[in-house]
């Protein structure tokens, strides 16, 4: 993409209405735009993001072998009846009367529809162990909508829902879930640590949060730093097998919420074992049982010929919310530093003199070249002073910069810049090429 | 994708409410269910083709240069009433009161949020022309939701919106849009014809339908021969260049629906070329000129300094719509016929005895090596009746069935359909294998 063409409303200022970073950084580095209170608009650059992020989630939910569906936003009031949550969820829920007079209201979370679908579609106890995610548009009527997308009103979250005959396949559709949380956020180069929590509005037994440390993270959280030293991407994991040893693995040692701390078995731990940090809430795991199979009638014939009352699970992992949640874990004063995983482009190239031949000839070749490769590069080929180029640059974060400028373009020479590490190194433009387009 | 686990809750009987072919079959195939009136949730088999869809229109987007961004489904009232649509656009527009009584509503249409963005982010000529696509989910509360996806209530649609400095401008973006239509169409094996439209509600002044020939199509339709005998994927298009020759080309021909239809034009054509027949909108673009840039004010300061008011068209093409049009535009008595660009799976294996261990291998094998080699297949592994197996096959239209009995896994054959035309071939697992995989 050429700089030239693309629609990329960065901000010099400040925005003041963006009291965290990754608000800021949002709003200035052109990612989104508020069109109503709590309410935005994806621009191409956060468009980008929010797209990576999302394939990210998908392919873990689908290598667990759960299958995707699309539901509706806007449902009808009858379920939320069945379930008893109609009154119950209070003013947060969008409710809605359509021209016949009918009560509706806009998903704030789909519980009552998927299980009404599993009812009708499901017969009997070989139509399960099932589980169904989709990746959908909410909304939640937040008195007081703040932090950009971080809690917005309308939001993108994947939801998964687990259908099973009883507690012991529950179990064995959350530890699925579990370890998929843990290589979801893991790729988005998070540290994300599961805390037990409390199950709130949805309700049921058991229940964790995922919370990632972020500097400006929202809440305090205490763990033990086992957290930070685990690998679960070098696993071979297999969703076939019993994953409760990896489970037990990551729920043992001590980590708890502000909310959850327990002060004493916190200070059992080793002092220099001992982390206290901030943390952003980016997924929460679920097992309530038959909570509304019981309401709504969700039942499959068993093998001995008896109705069974399904048990279930739900899973969600808010996906427009991580796009700010990865800026808050990584950026620097000079703006957002993307992992590569989630980076909107995966290389910029700064032509540091429109005007000089070599130095255009140079970016121009290596820009088609990268585009050949499908390598996902943001060319900077506009008119303007140079310093405005690198300050964009690193406002907007991508992993890595390509420097041309006369001089070193004469020699076939480029500067390679690590966002992240600040790096820079003069190599041949072919190197760049190499680099770049190296798995 | 095995069968024995796979969220398919077919139908065995016509659903009553079903009044056309698609939503019988959409019910039937379990492709969507509805959760309300009007209001569909896509499970598993849908979704799948959904995506491709949607997949199919992003692809063709983004070759003209259009960039993706995603507007919020909820819209501020304000807006609207900048523009004087808030009044006009009528009871279709469902509207929402939010907890401090804002007025919202559920986006009908994207004219007013996308002219906001812009009008914000561009200040100078150099930031047109520019071209932004979404598909995002739109509600229109028809009085009498019908027809299944074909006349929903929350339908996902793909709009596009065009900025330029004067109307030479917006035809070049027009342009692209047309023939990114005609492709867009062409790739999903449908025959889509261009007809001069009315404006309605969307106003200006050139305008075009893009209308397919389906047999149970909601309109007739009368055109030139010419229209069904072009193949516009043969083409190589080059975006950047004039497109007004292929878009004359197009549009030269008579081709009109029933509302425009000009009897006496028609009848001047020679007997043999007249087309008569039935037609469903699944496309539609506008050049609309200054009817918002003008009351939003949405202006960029032209190479002389003065402020010039844009030039804007938008572009709509029905995504989940086209599910329904392309089931309406093919398939049987014995249910639908994919063609390859959108099916869910591309292949069928249908195992005729489980118990019969050289089959089950033959199958097993079969299906393995077809997933390693990513060719999308779904493997009918349940013990059930061979009769029962056909019939679903035959009904969810995968275009390849590789069909395997206990006689022919003795000698390695399978019997190879192709569930368009019929045809049947005995030939090995290996050949079934290679016509698979190959391109």
């Amino acid at each position: 993409m050429r700089s030239s063409q693309f629609f990329l409303p960065t901000l010099r200022e400040n925005p003041t209405e963006a009291q965290i970073v990754s608000h800021r950084l949002m709003l200035r580095a052109g990612l989104v735009r508020q069109t109503a209170a709590g309410i935005y608009a994806w621009l191409p650059l956060g468009f980008r993001v929010l797209k990576n992020i999302e394939r990210i989630v998908r392919e873990e939910q689908d290598a667990t072998g759960c299958q995707e569906v699309l539901m509706p936003t806007i449902q009808s009031a009858d379920l939320w009846k069945e379930s008893g949550r109609y009154e119950a969820y209070g003013k947060e829920m969008l409710r809605i009367t359509d021209r016949h007079e009918r009560e509706m209201l806009y998903g704030p979370t789909n519980e009552e529809v998927i299980t009404d679908i599993f009812r009708n579609g499901a017969k009997s106890y070989r139509d399960v162990p099932a589980l169904l995610y989709h990746i959908q548009w909410k909304f939640r009527d937040e008195v007081r909508p703040r932090f950009g997308v971080m809690r917005g009103r309308e939001f993108l979250m994947k939801d998964a829902y687990s259908f099973d005959l009883d507690f012991a396949g529950a179990k064995r559709a959350y530890n699925k879930m579990f370890v998929a949380y843990l290589r979801t956020f893991a790729r988005m180069g998070l540290k994300a640590i599961p805390m037990a929590a409390d199950t709130g509005p949805i309700g049921g037994d058991l229940s964790h949060e995922f919370i990632i440390l972020a500097e400006t993270g929202e809440s305090a959280v205490f763990c033990d730093k086992s957290f930070t030293e685990r690998d679960v991407l070098s696993m071979n994991i297999d969703y076939e097998s019993d994953l409760e040893p990896i489970v037990k693995a990551w729920t043992t040692d001590y980590a708890a919420t502000d909310e959850k701390h327990d002060a004493i078995r916190f200070d059992a731990i080793a002092p220099e074992r001992r982390v206290e940090a901030r943390g952003i809430e980016v997924g929460h795991i679920f097992y309530f049982g038959t909570k509304y199979s019981e309401p709504l009638k969700a039942q499959v014939q068993g093998p001995d010929g008896q109705n069974v009352t399904l048990h279930m699970g739900s899973y969600g992992i808010g996906v427009s919310r991580l796009v700010g949640a990865v800026i808050e874990a990584s950026h620097d004063d000079k703006g957002i530093i993307w992992p590569e995983s989630v980076a909107p482009f995966k290389a910029g190239i700064v032509n540091l003199k429109v005007a000089d031949a070599a130095c255009s000839k140079l970016c121009e070749d290596l820009y088609a070249k990268l585009t050949k490769a499908k390598v996902e590069v943001l060319y900077d080929d506009r008119d303007i002073r140079a310093g405005e180029k690198f300050a964009e640059m690193d406002l907007i974060g991508l992993p890595w910069q390509v420097v041309v400028g006369p001089r070193g373009a004469a020699q076939g020479k480029v500067e390679f810049t690590n966002r992240k590490t600040g790096e820079k190194q003069e190599i041949s433009a072919e190197e760049a090429l190499n680099r770049l387009t190296a798995a």
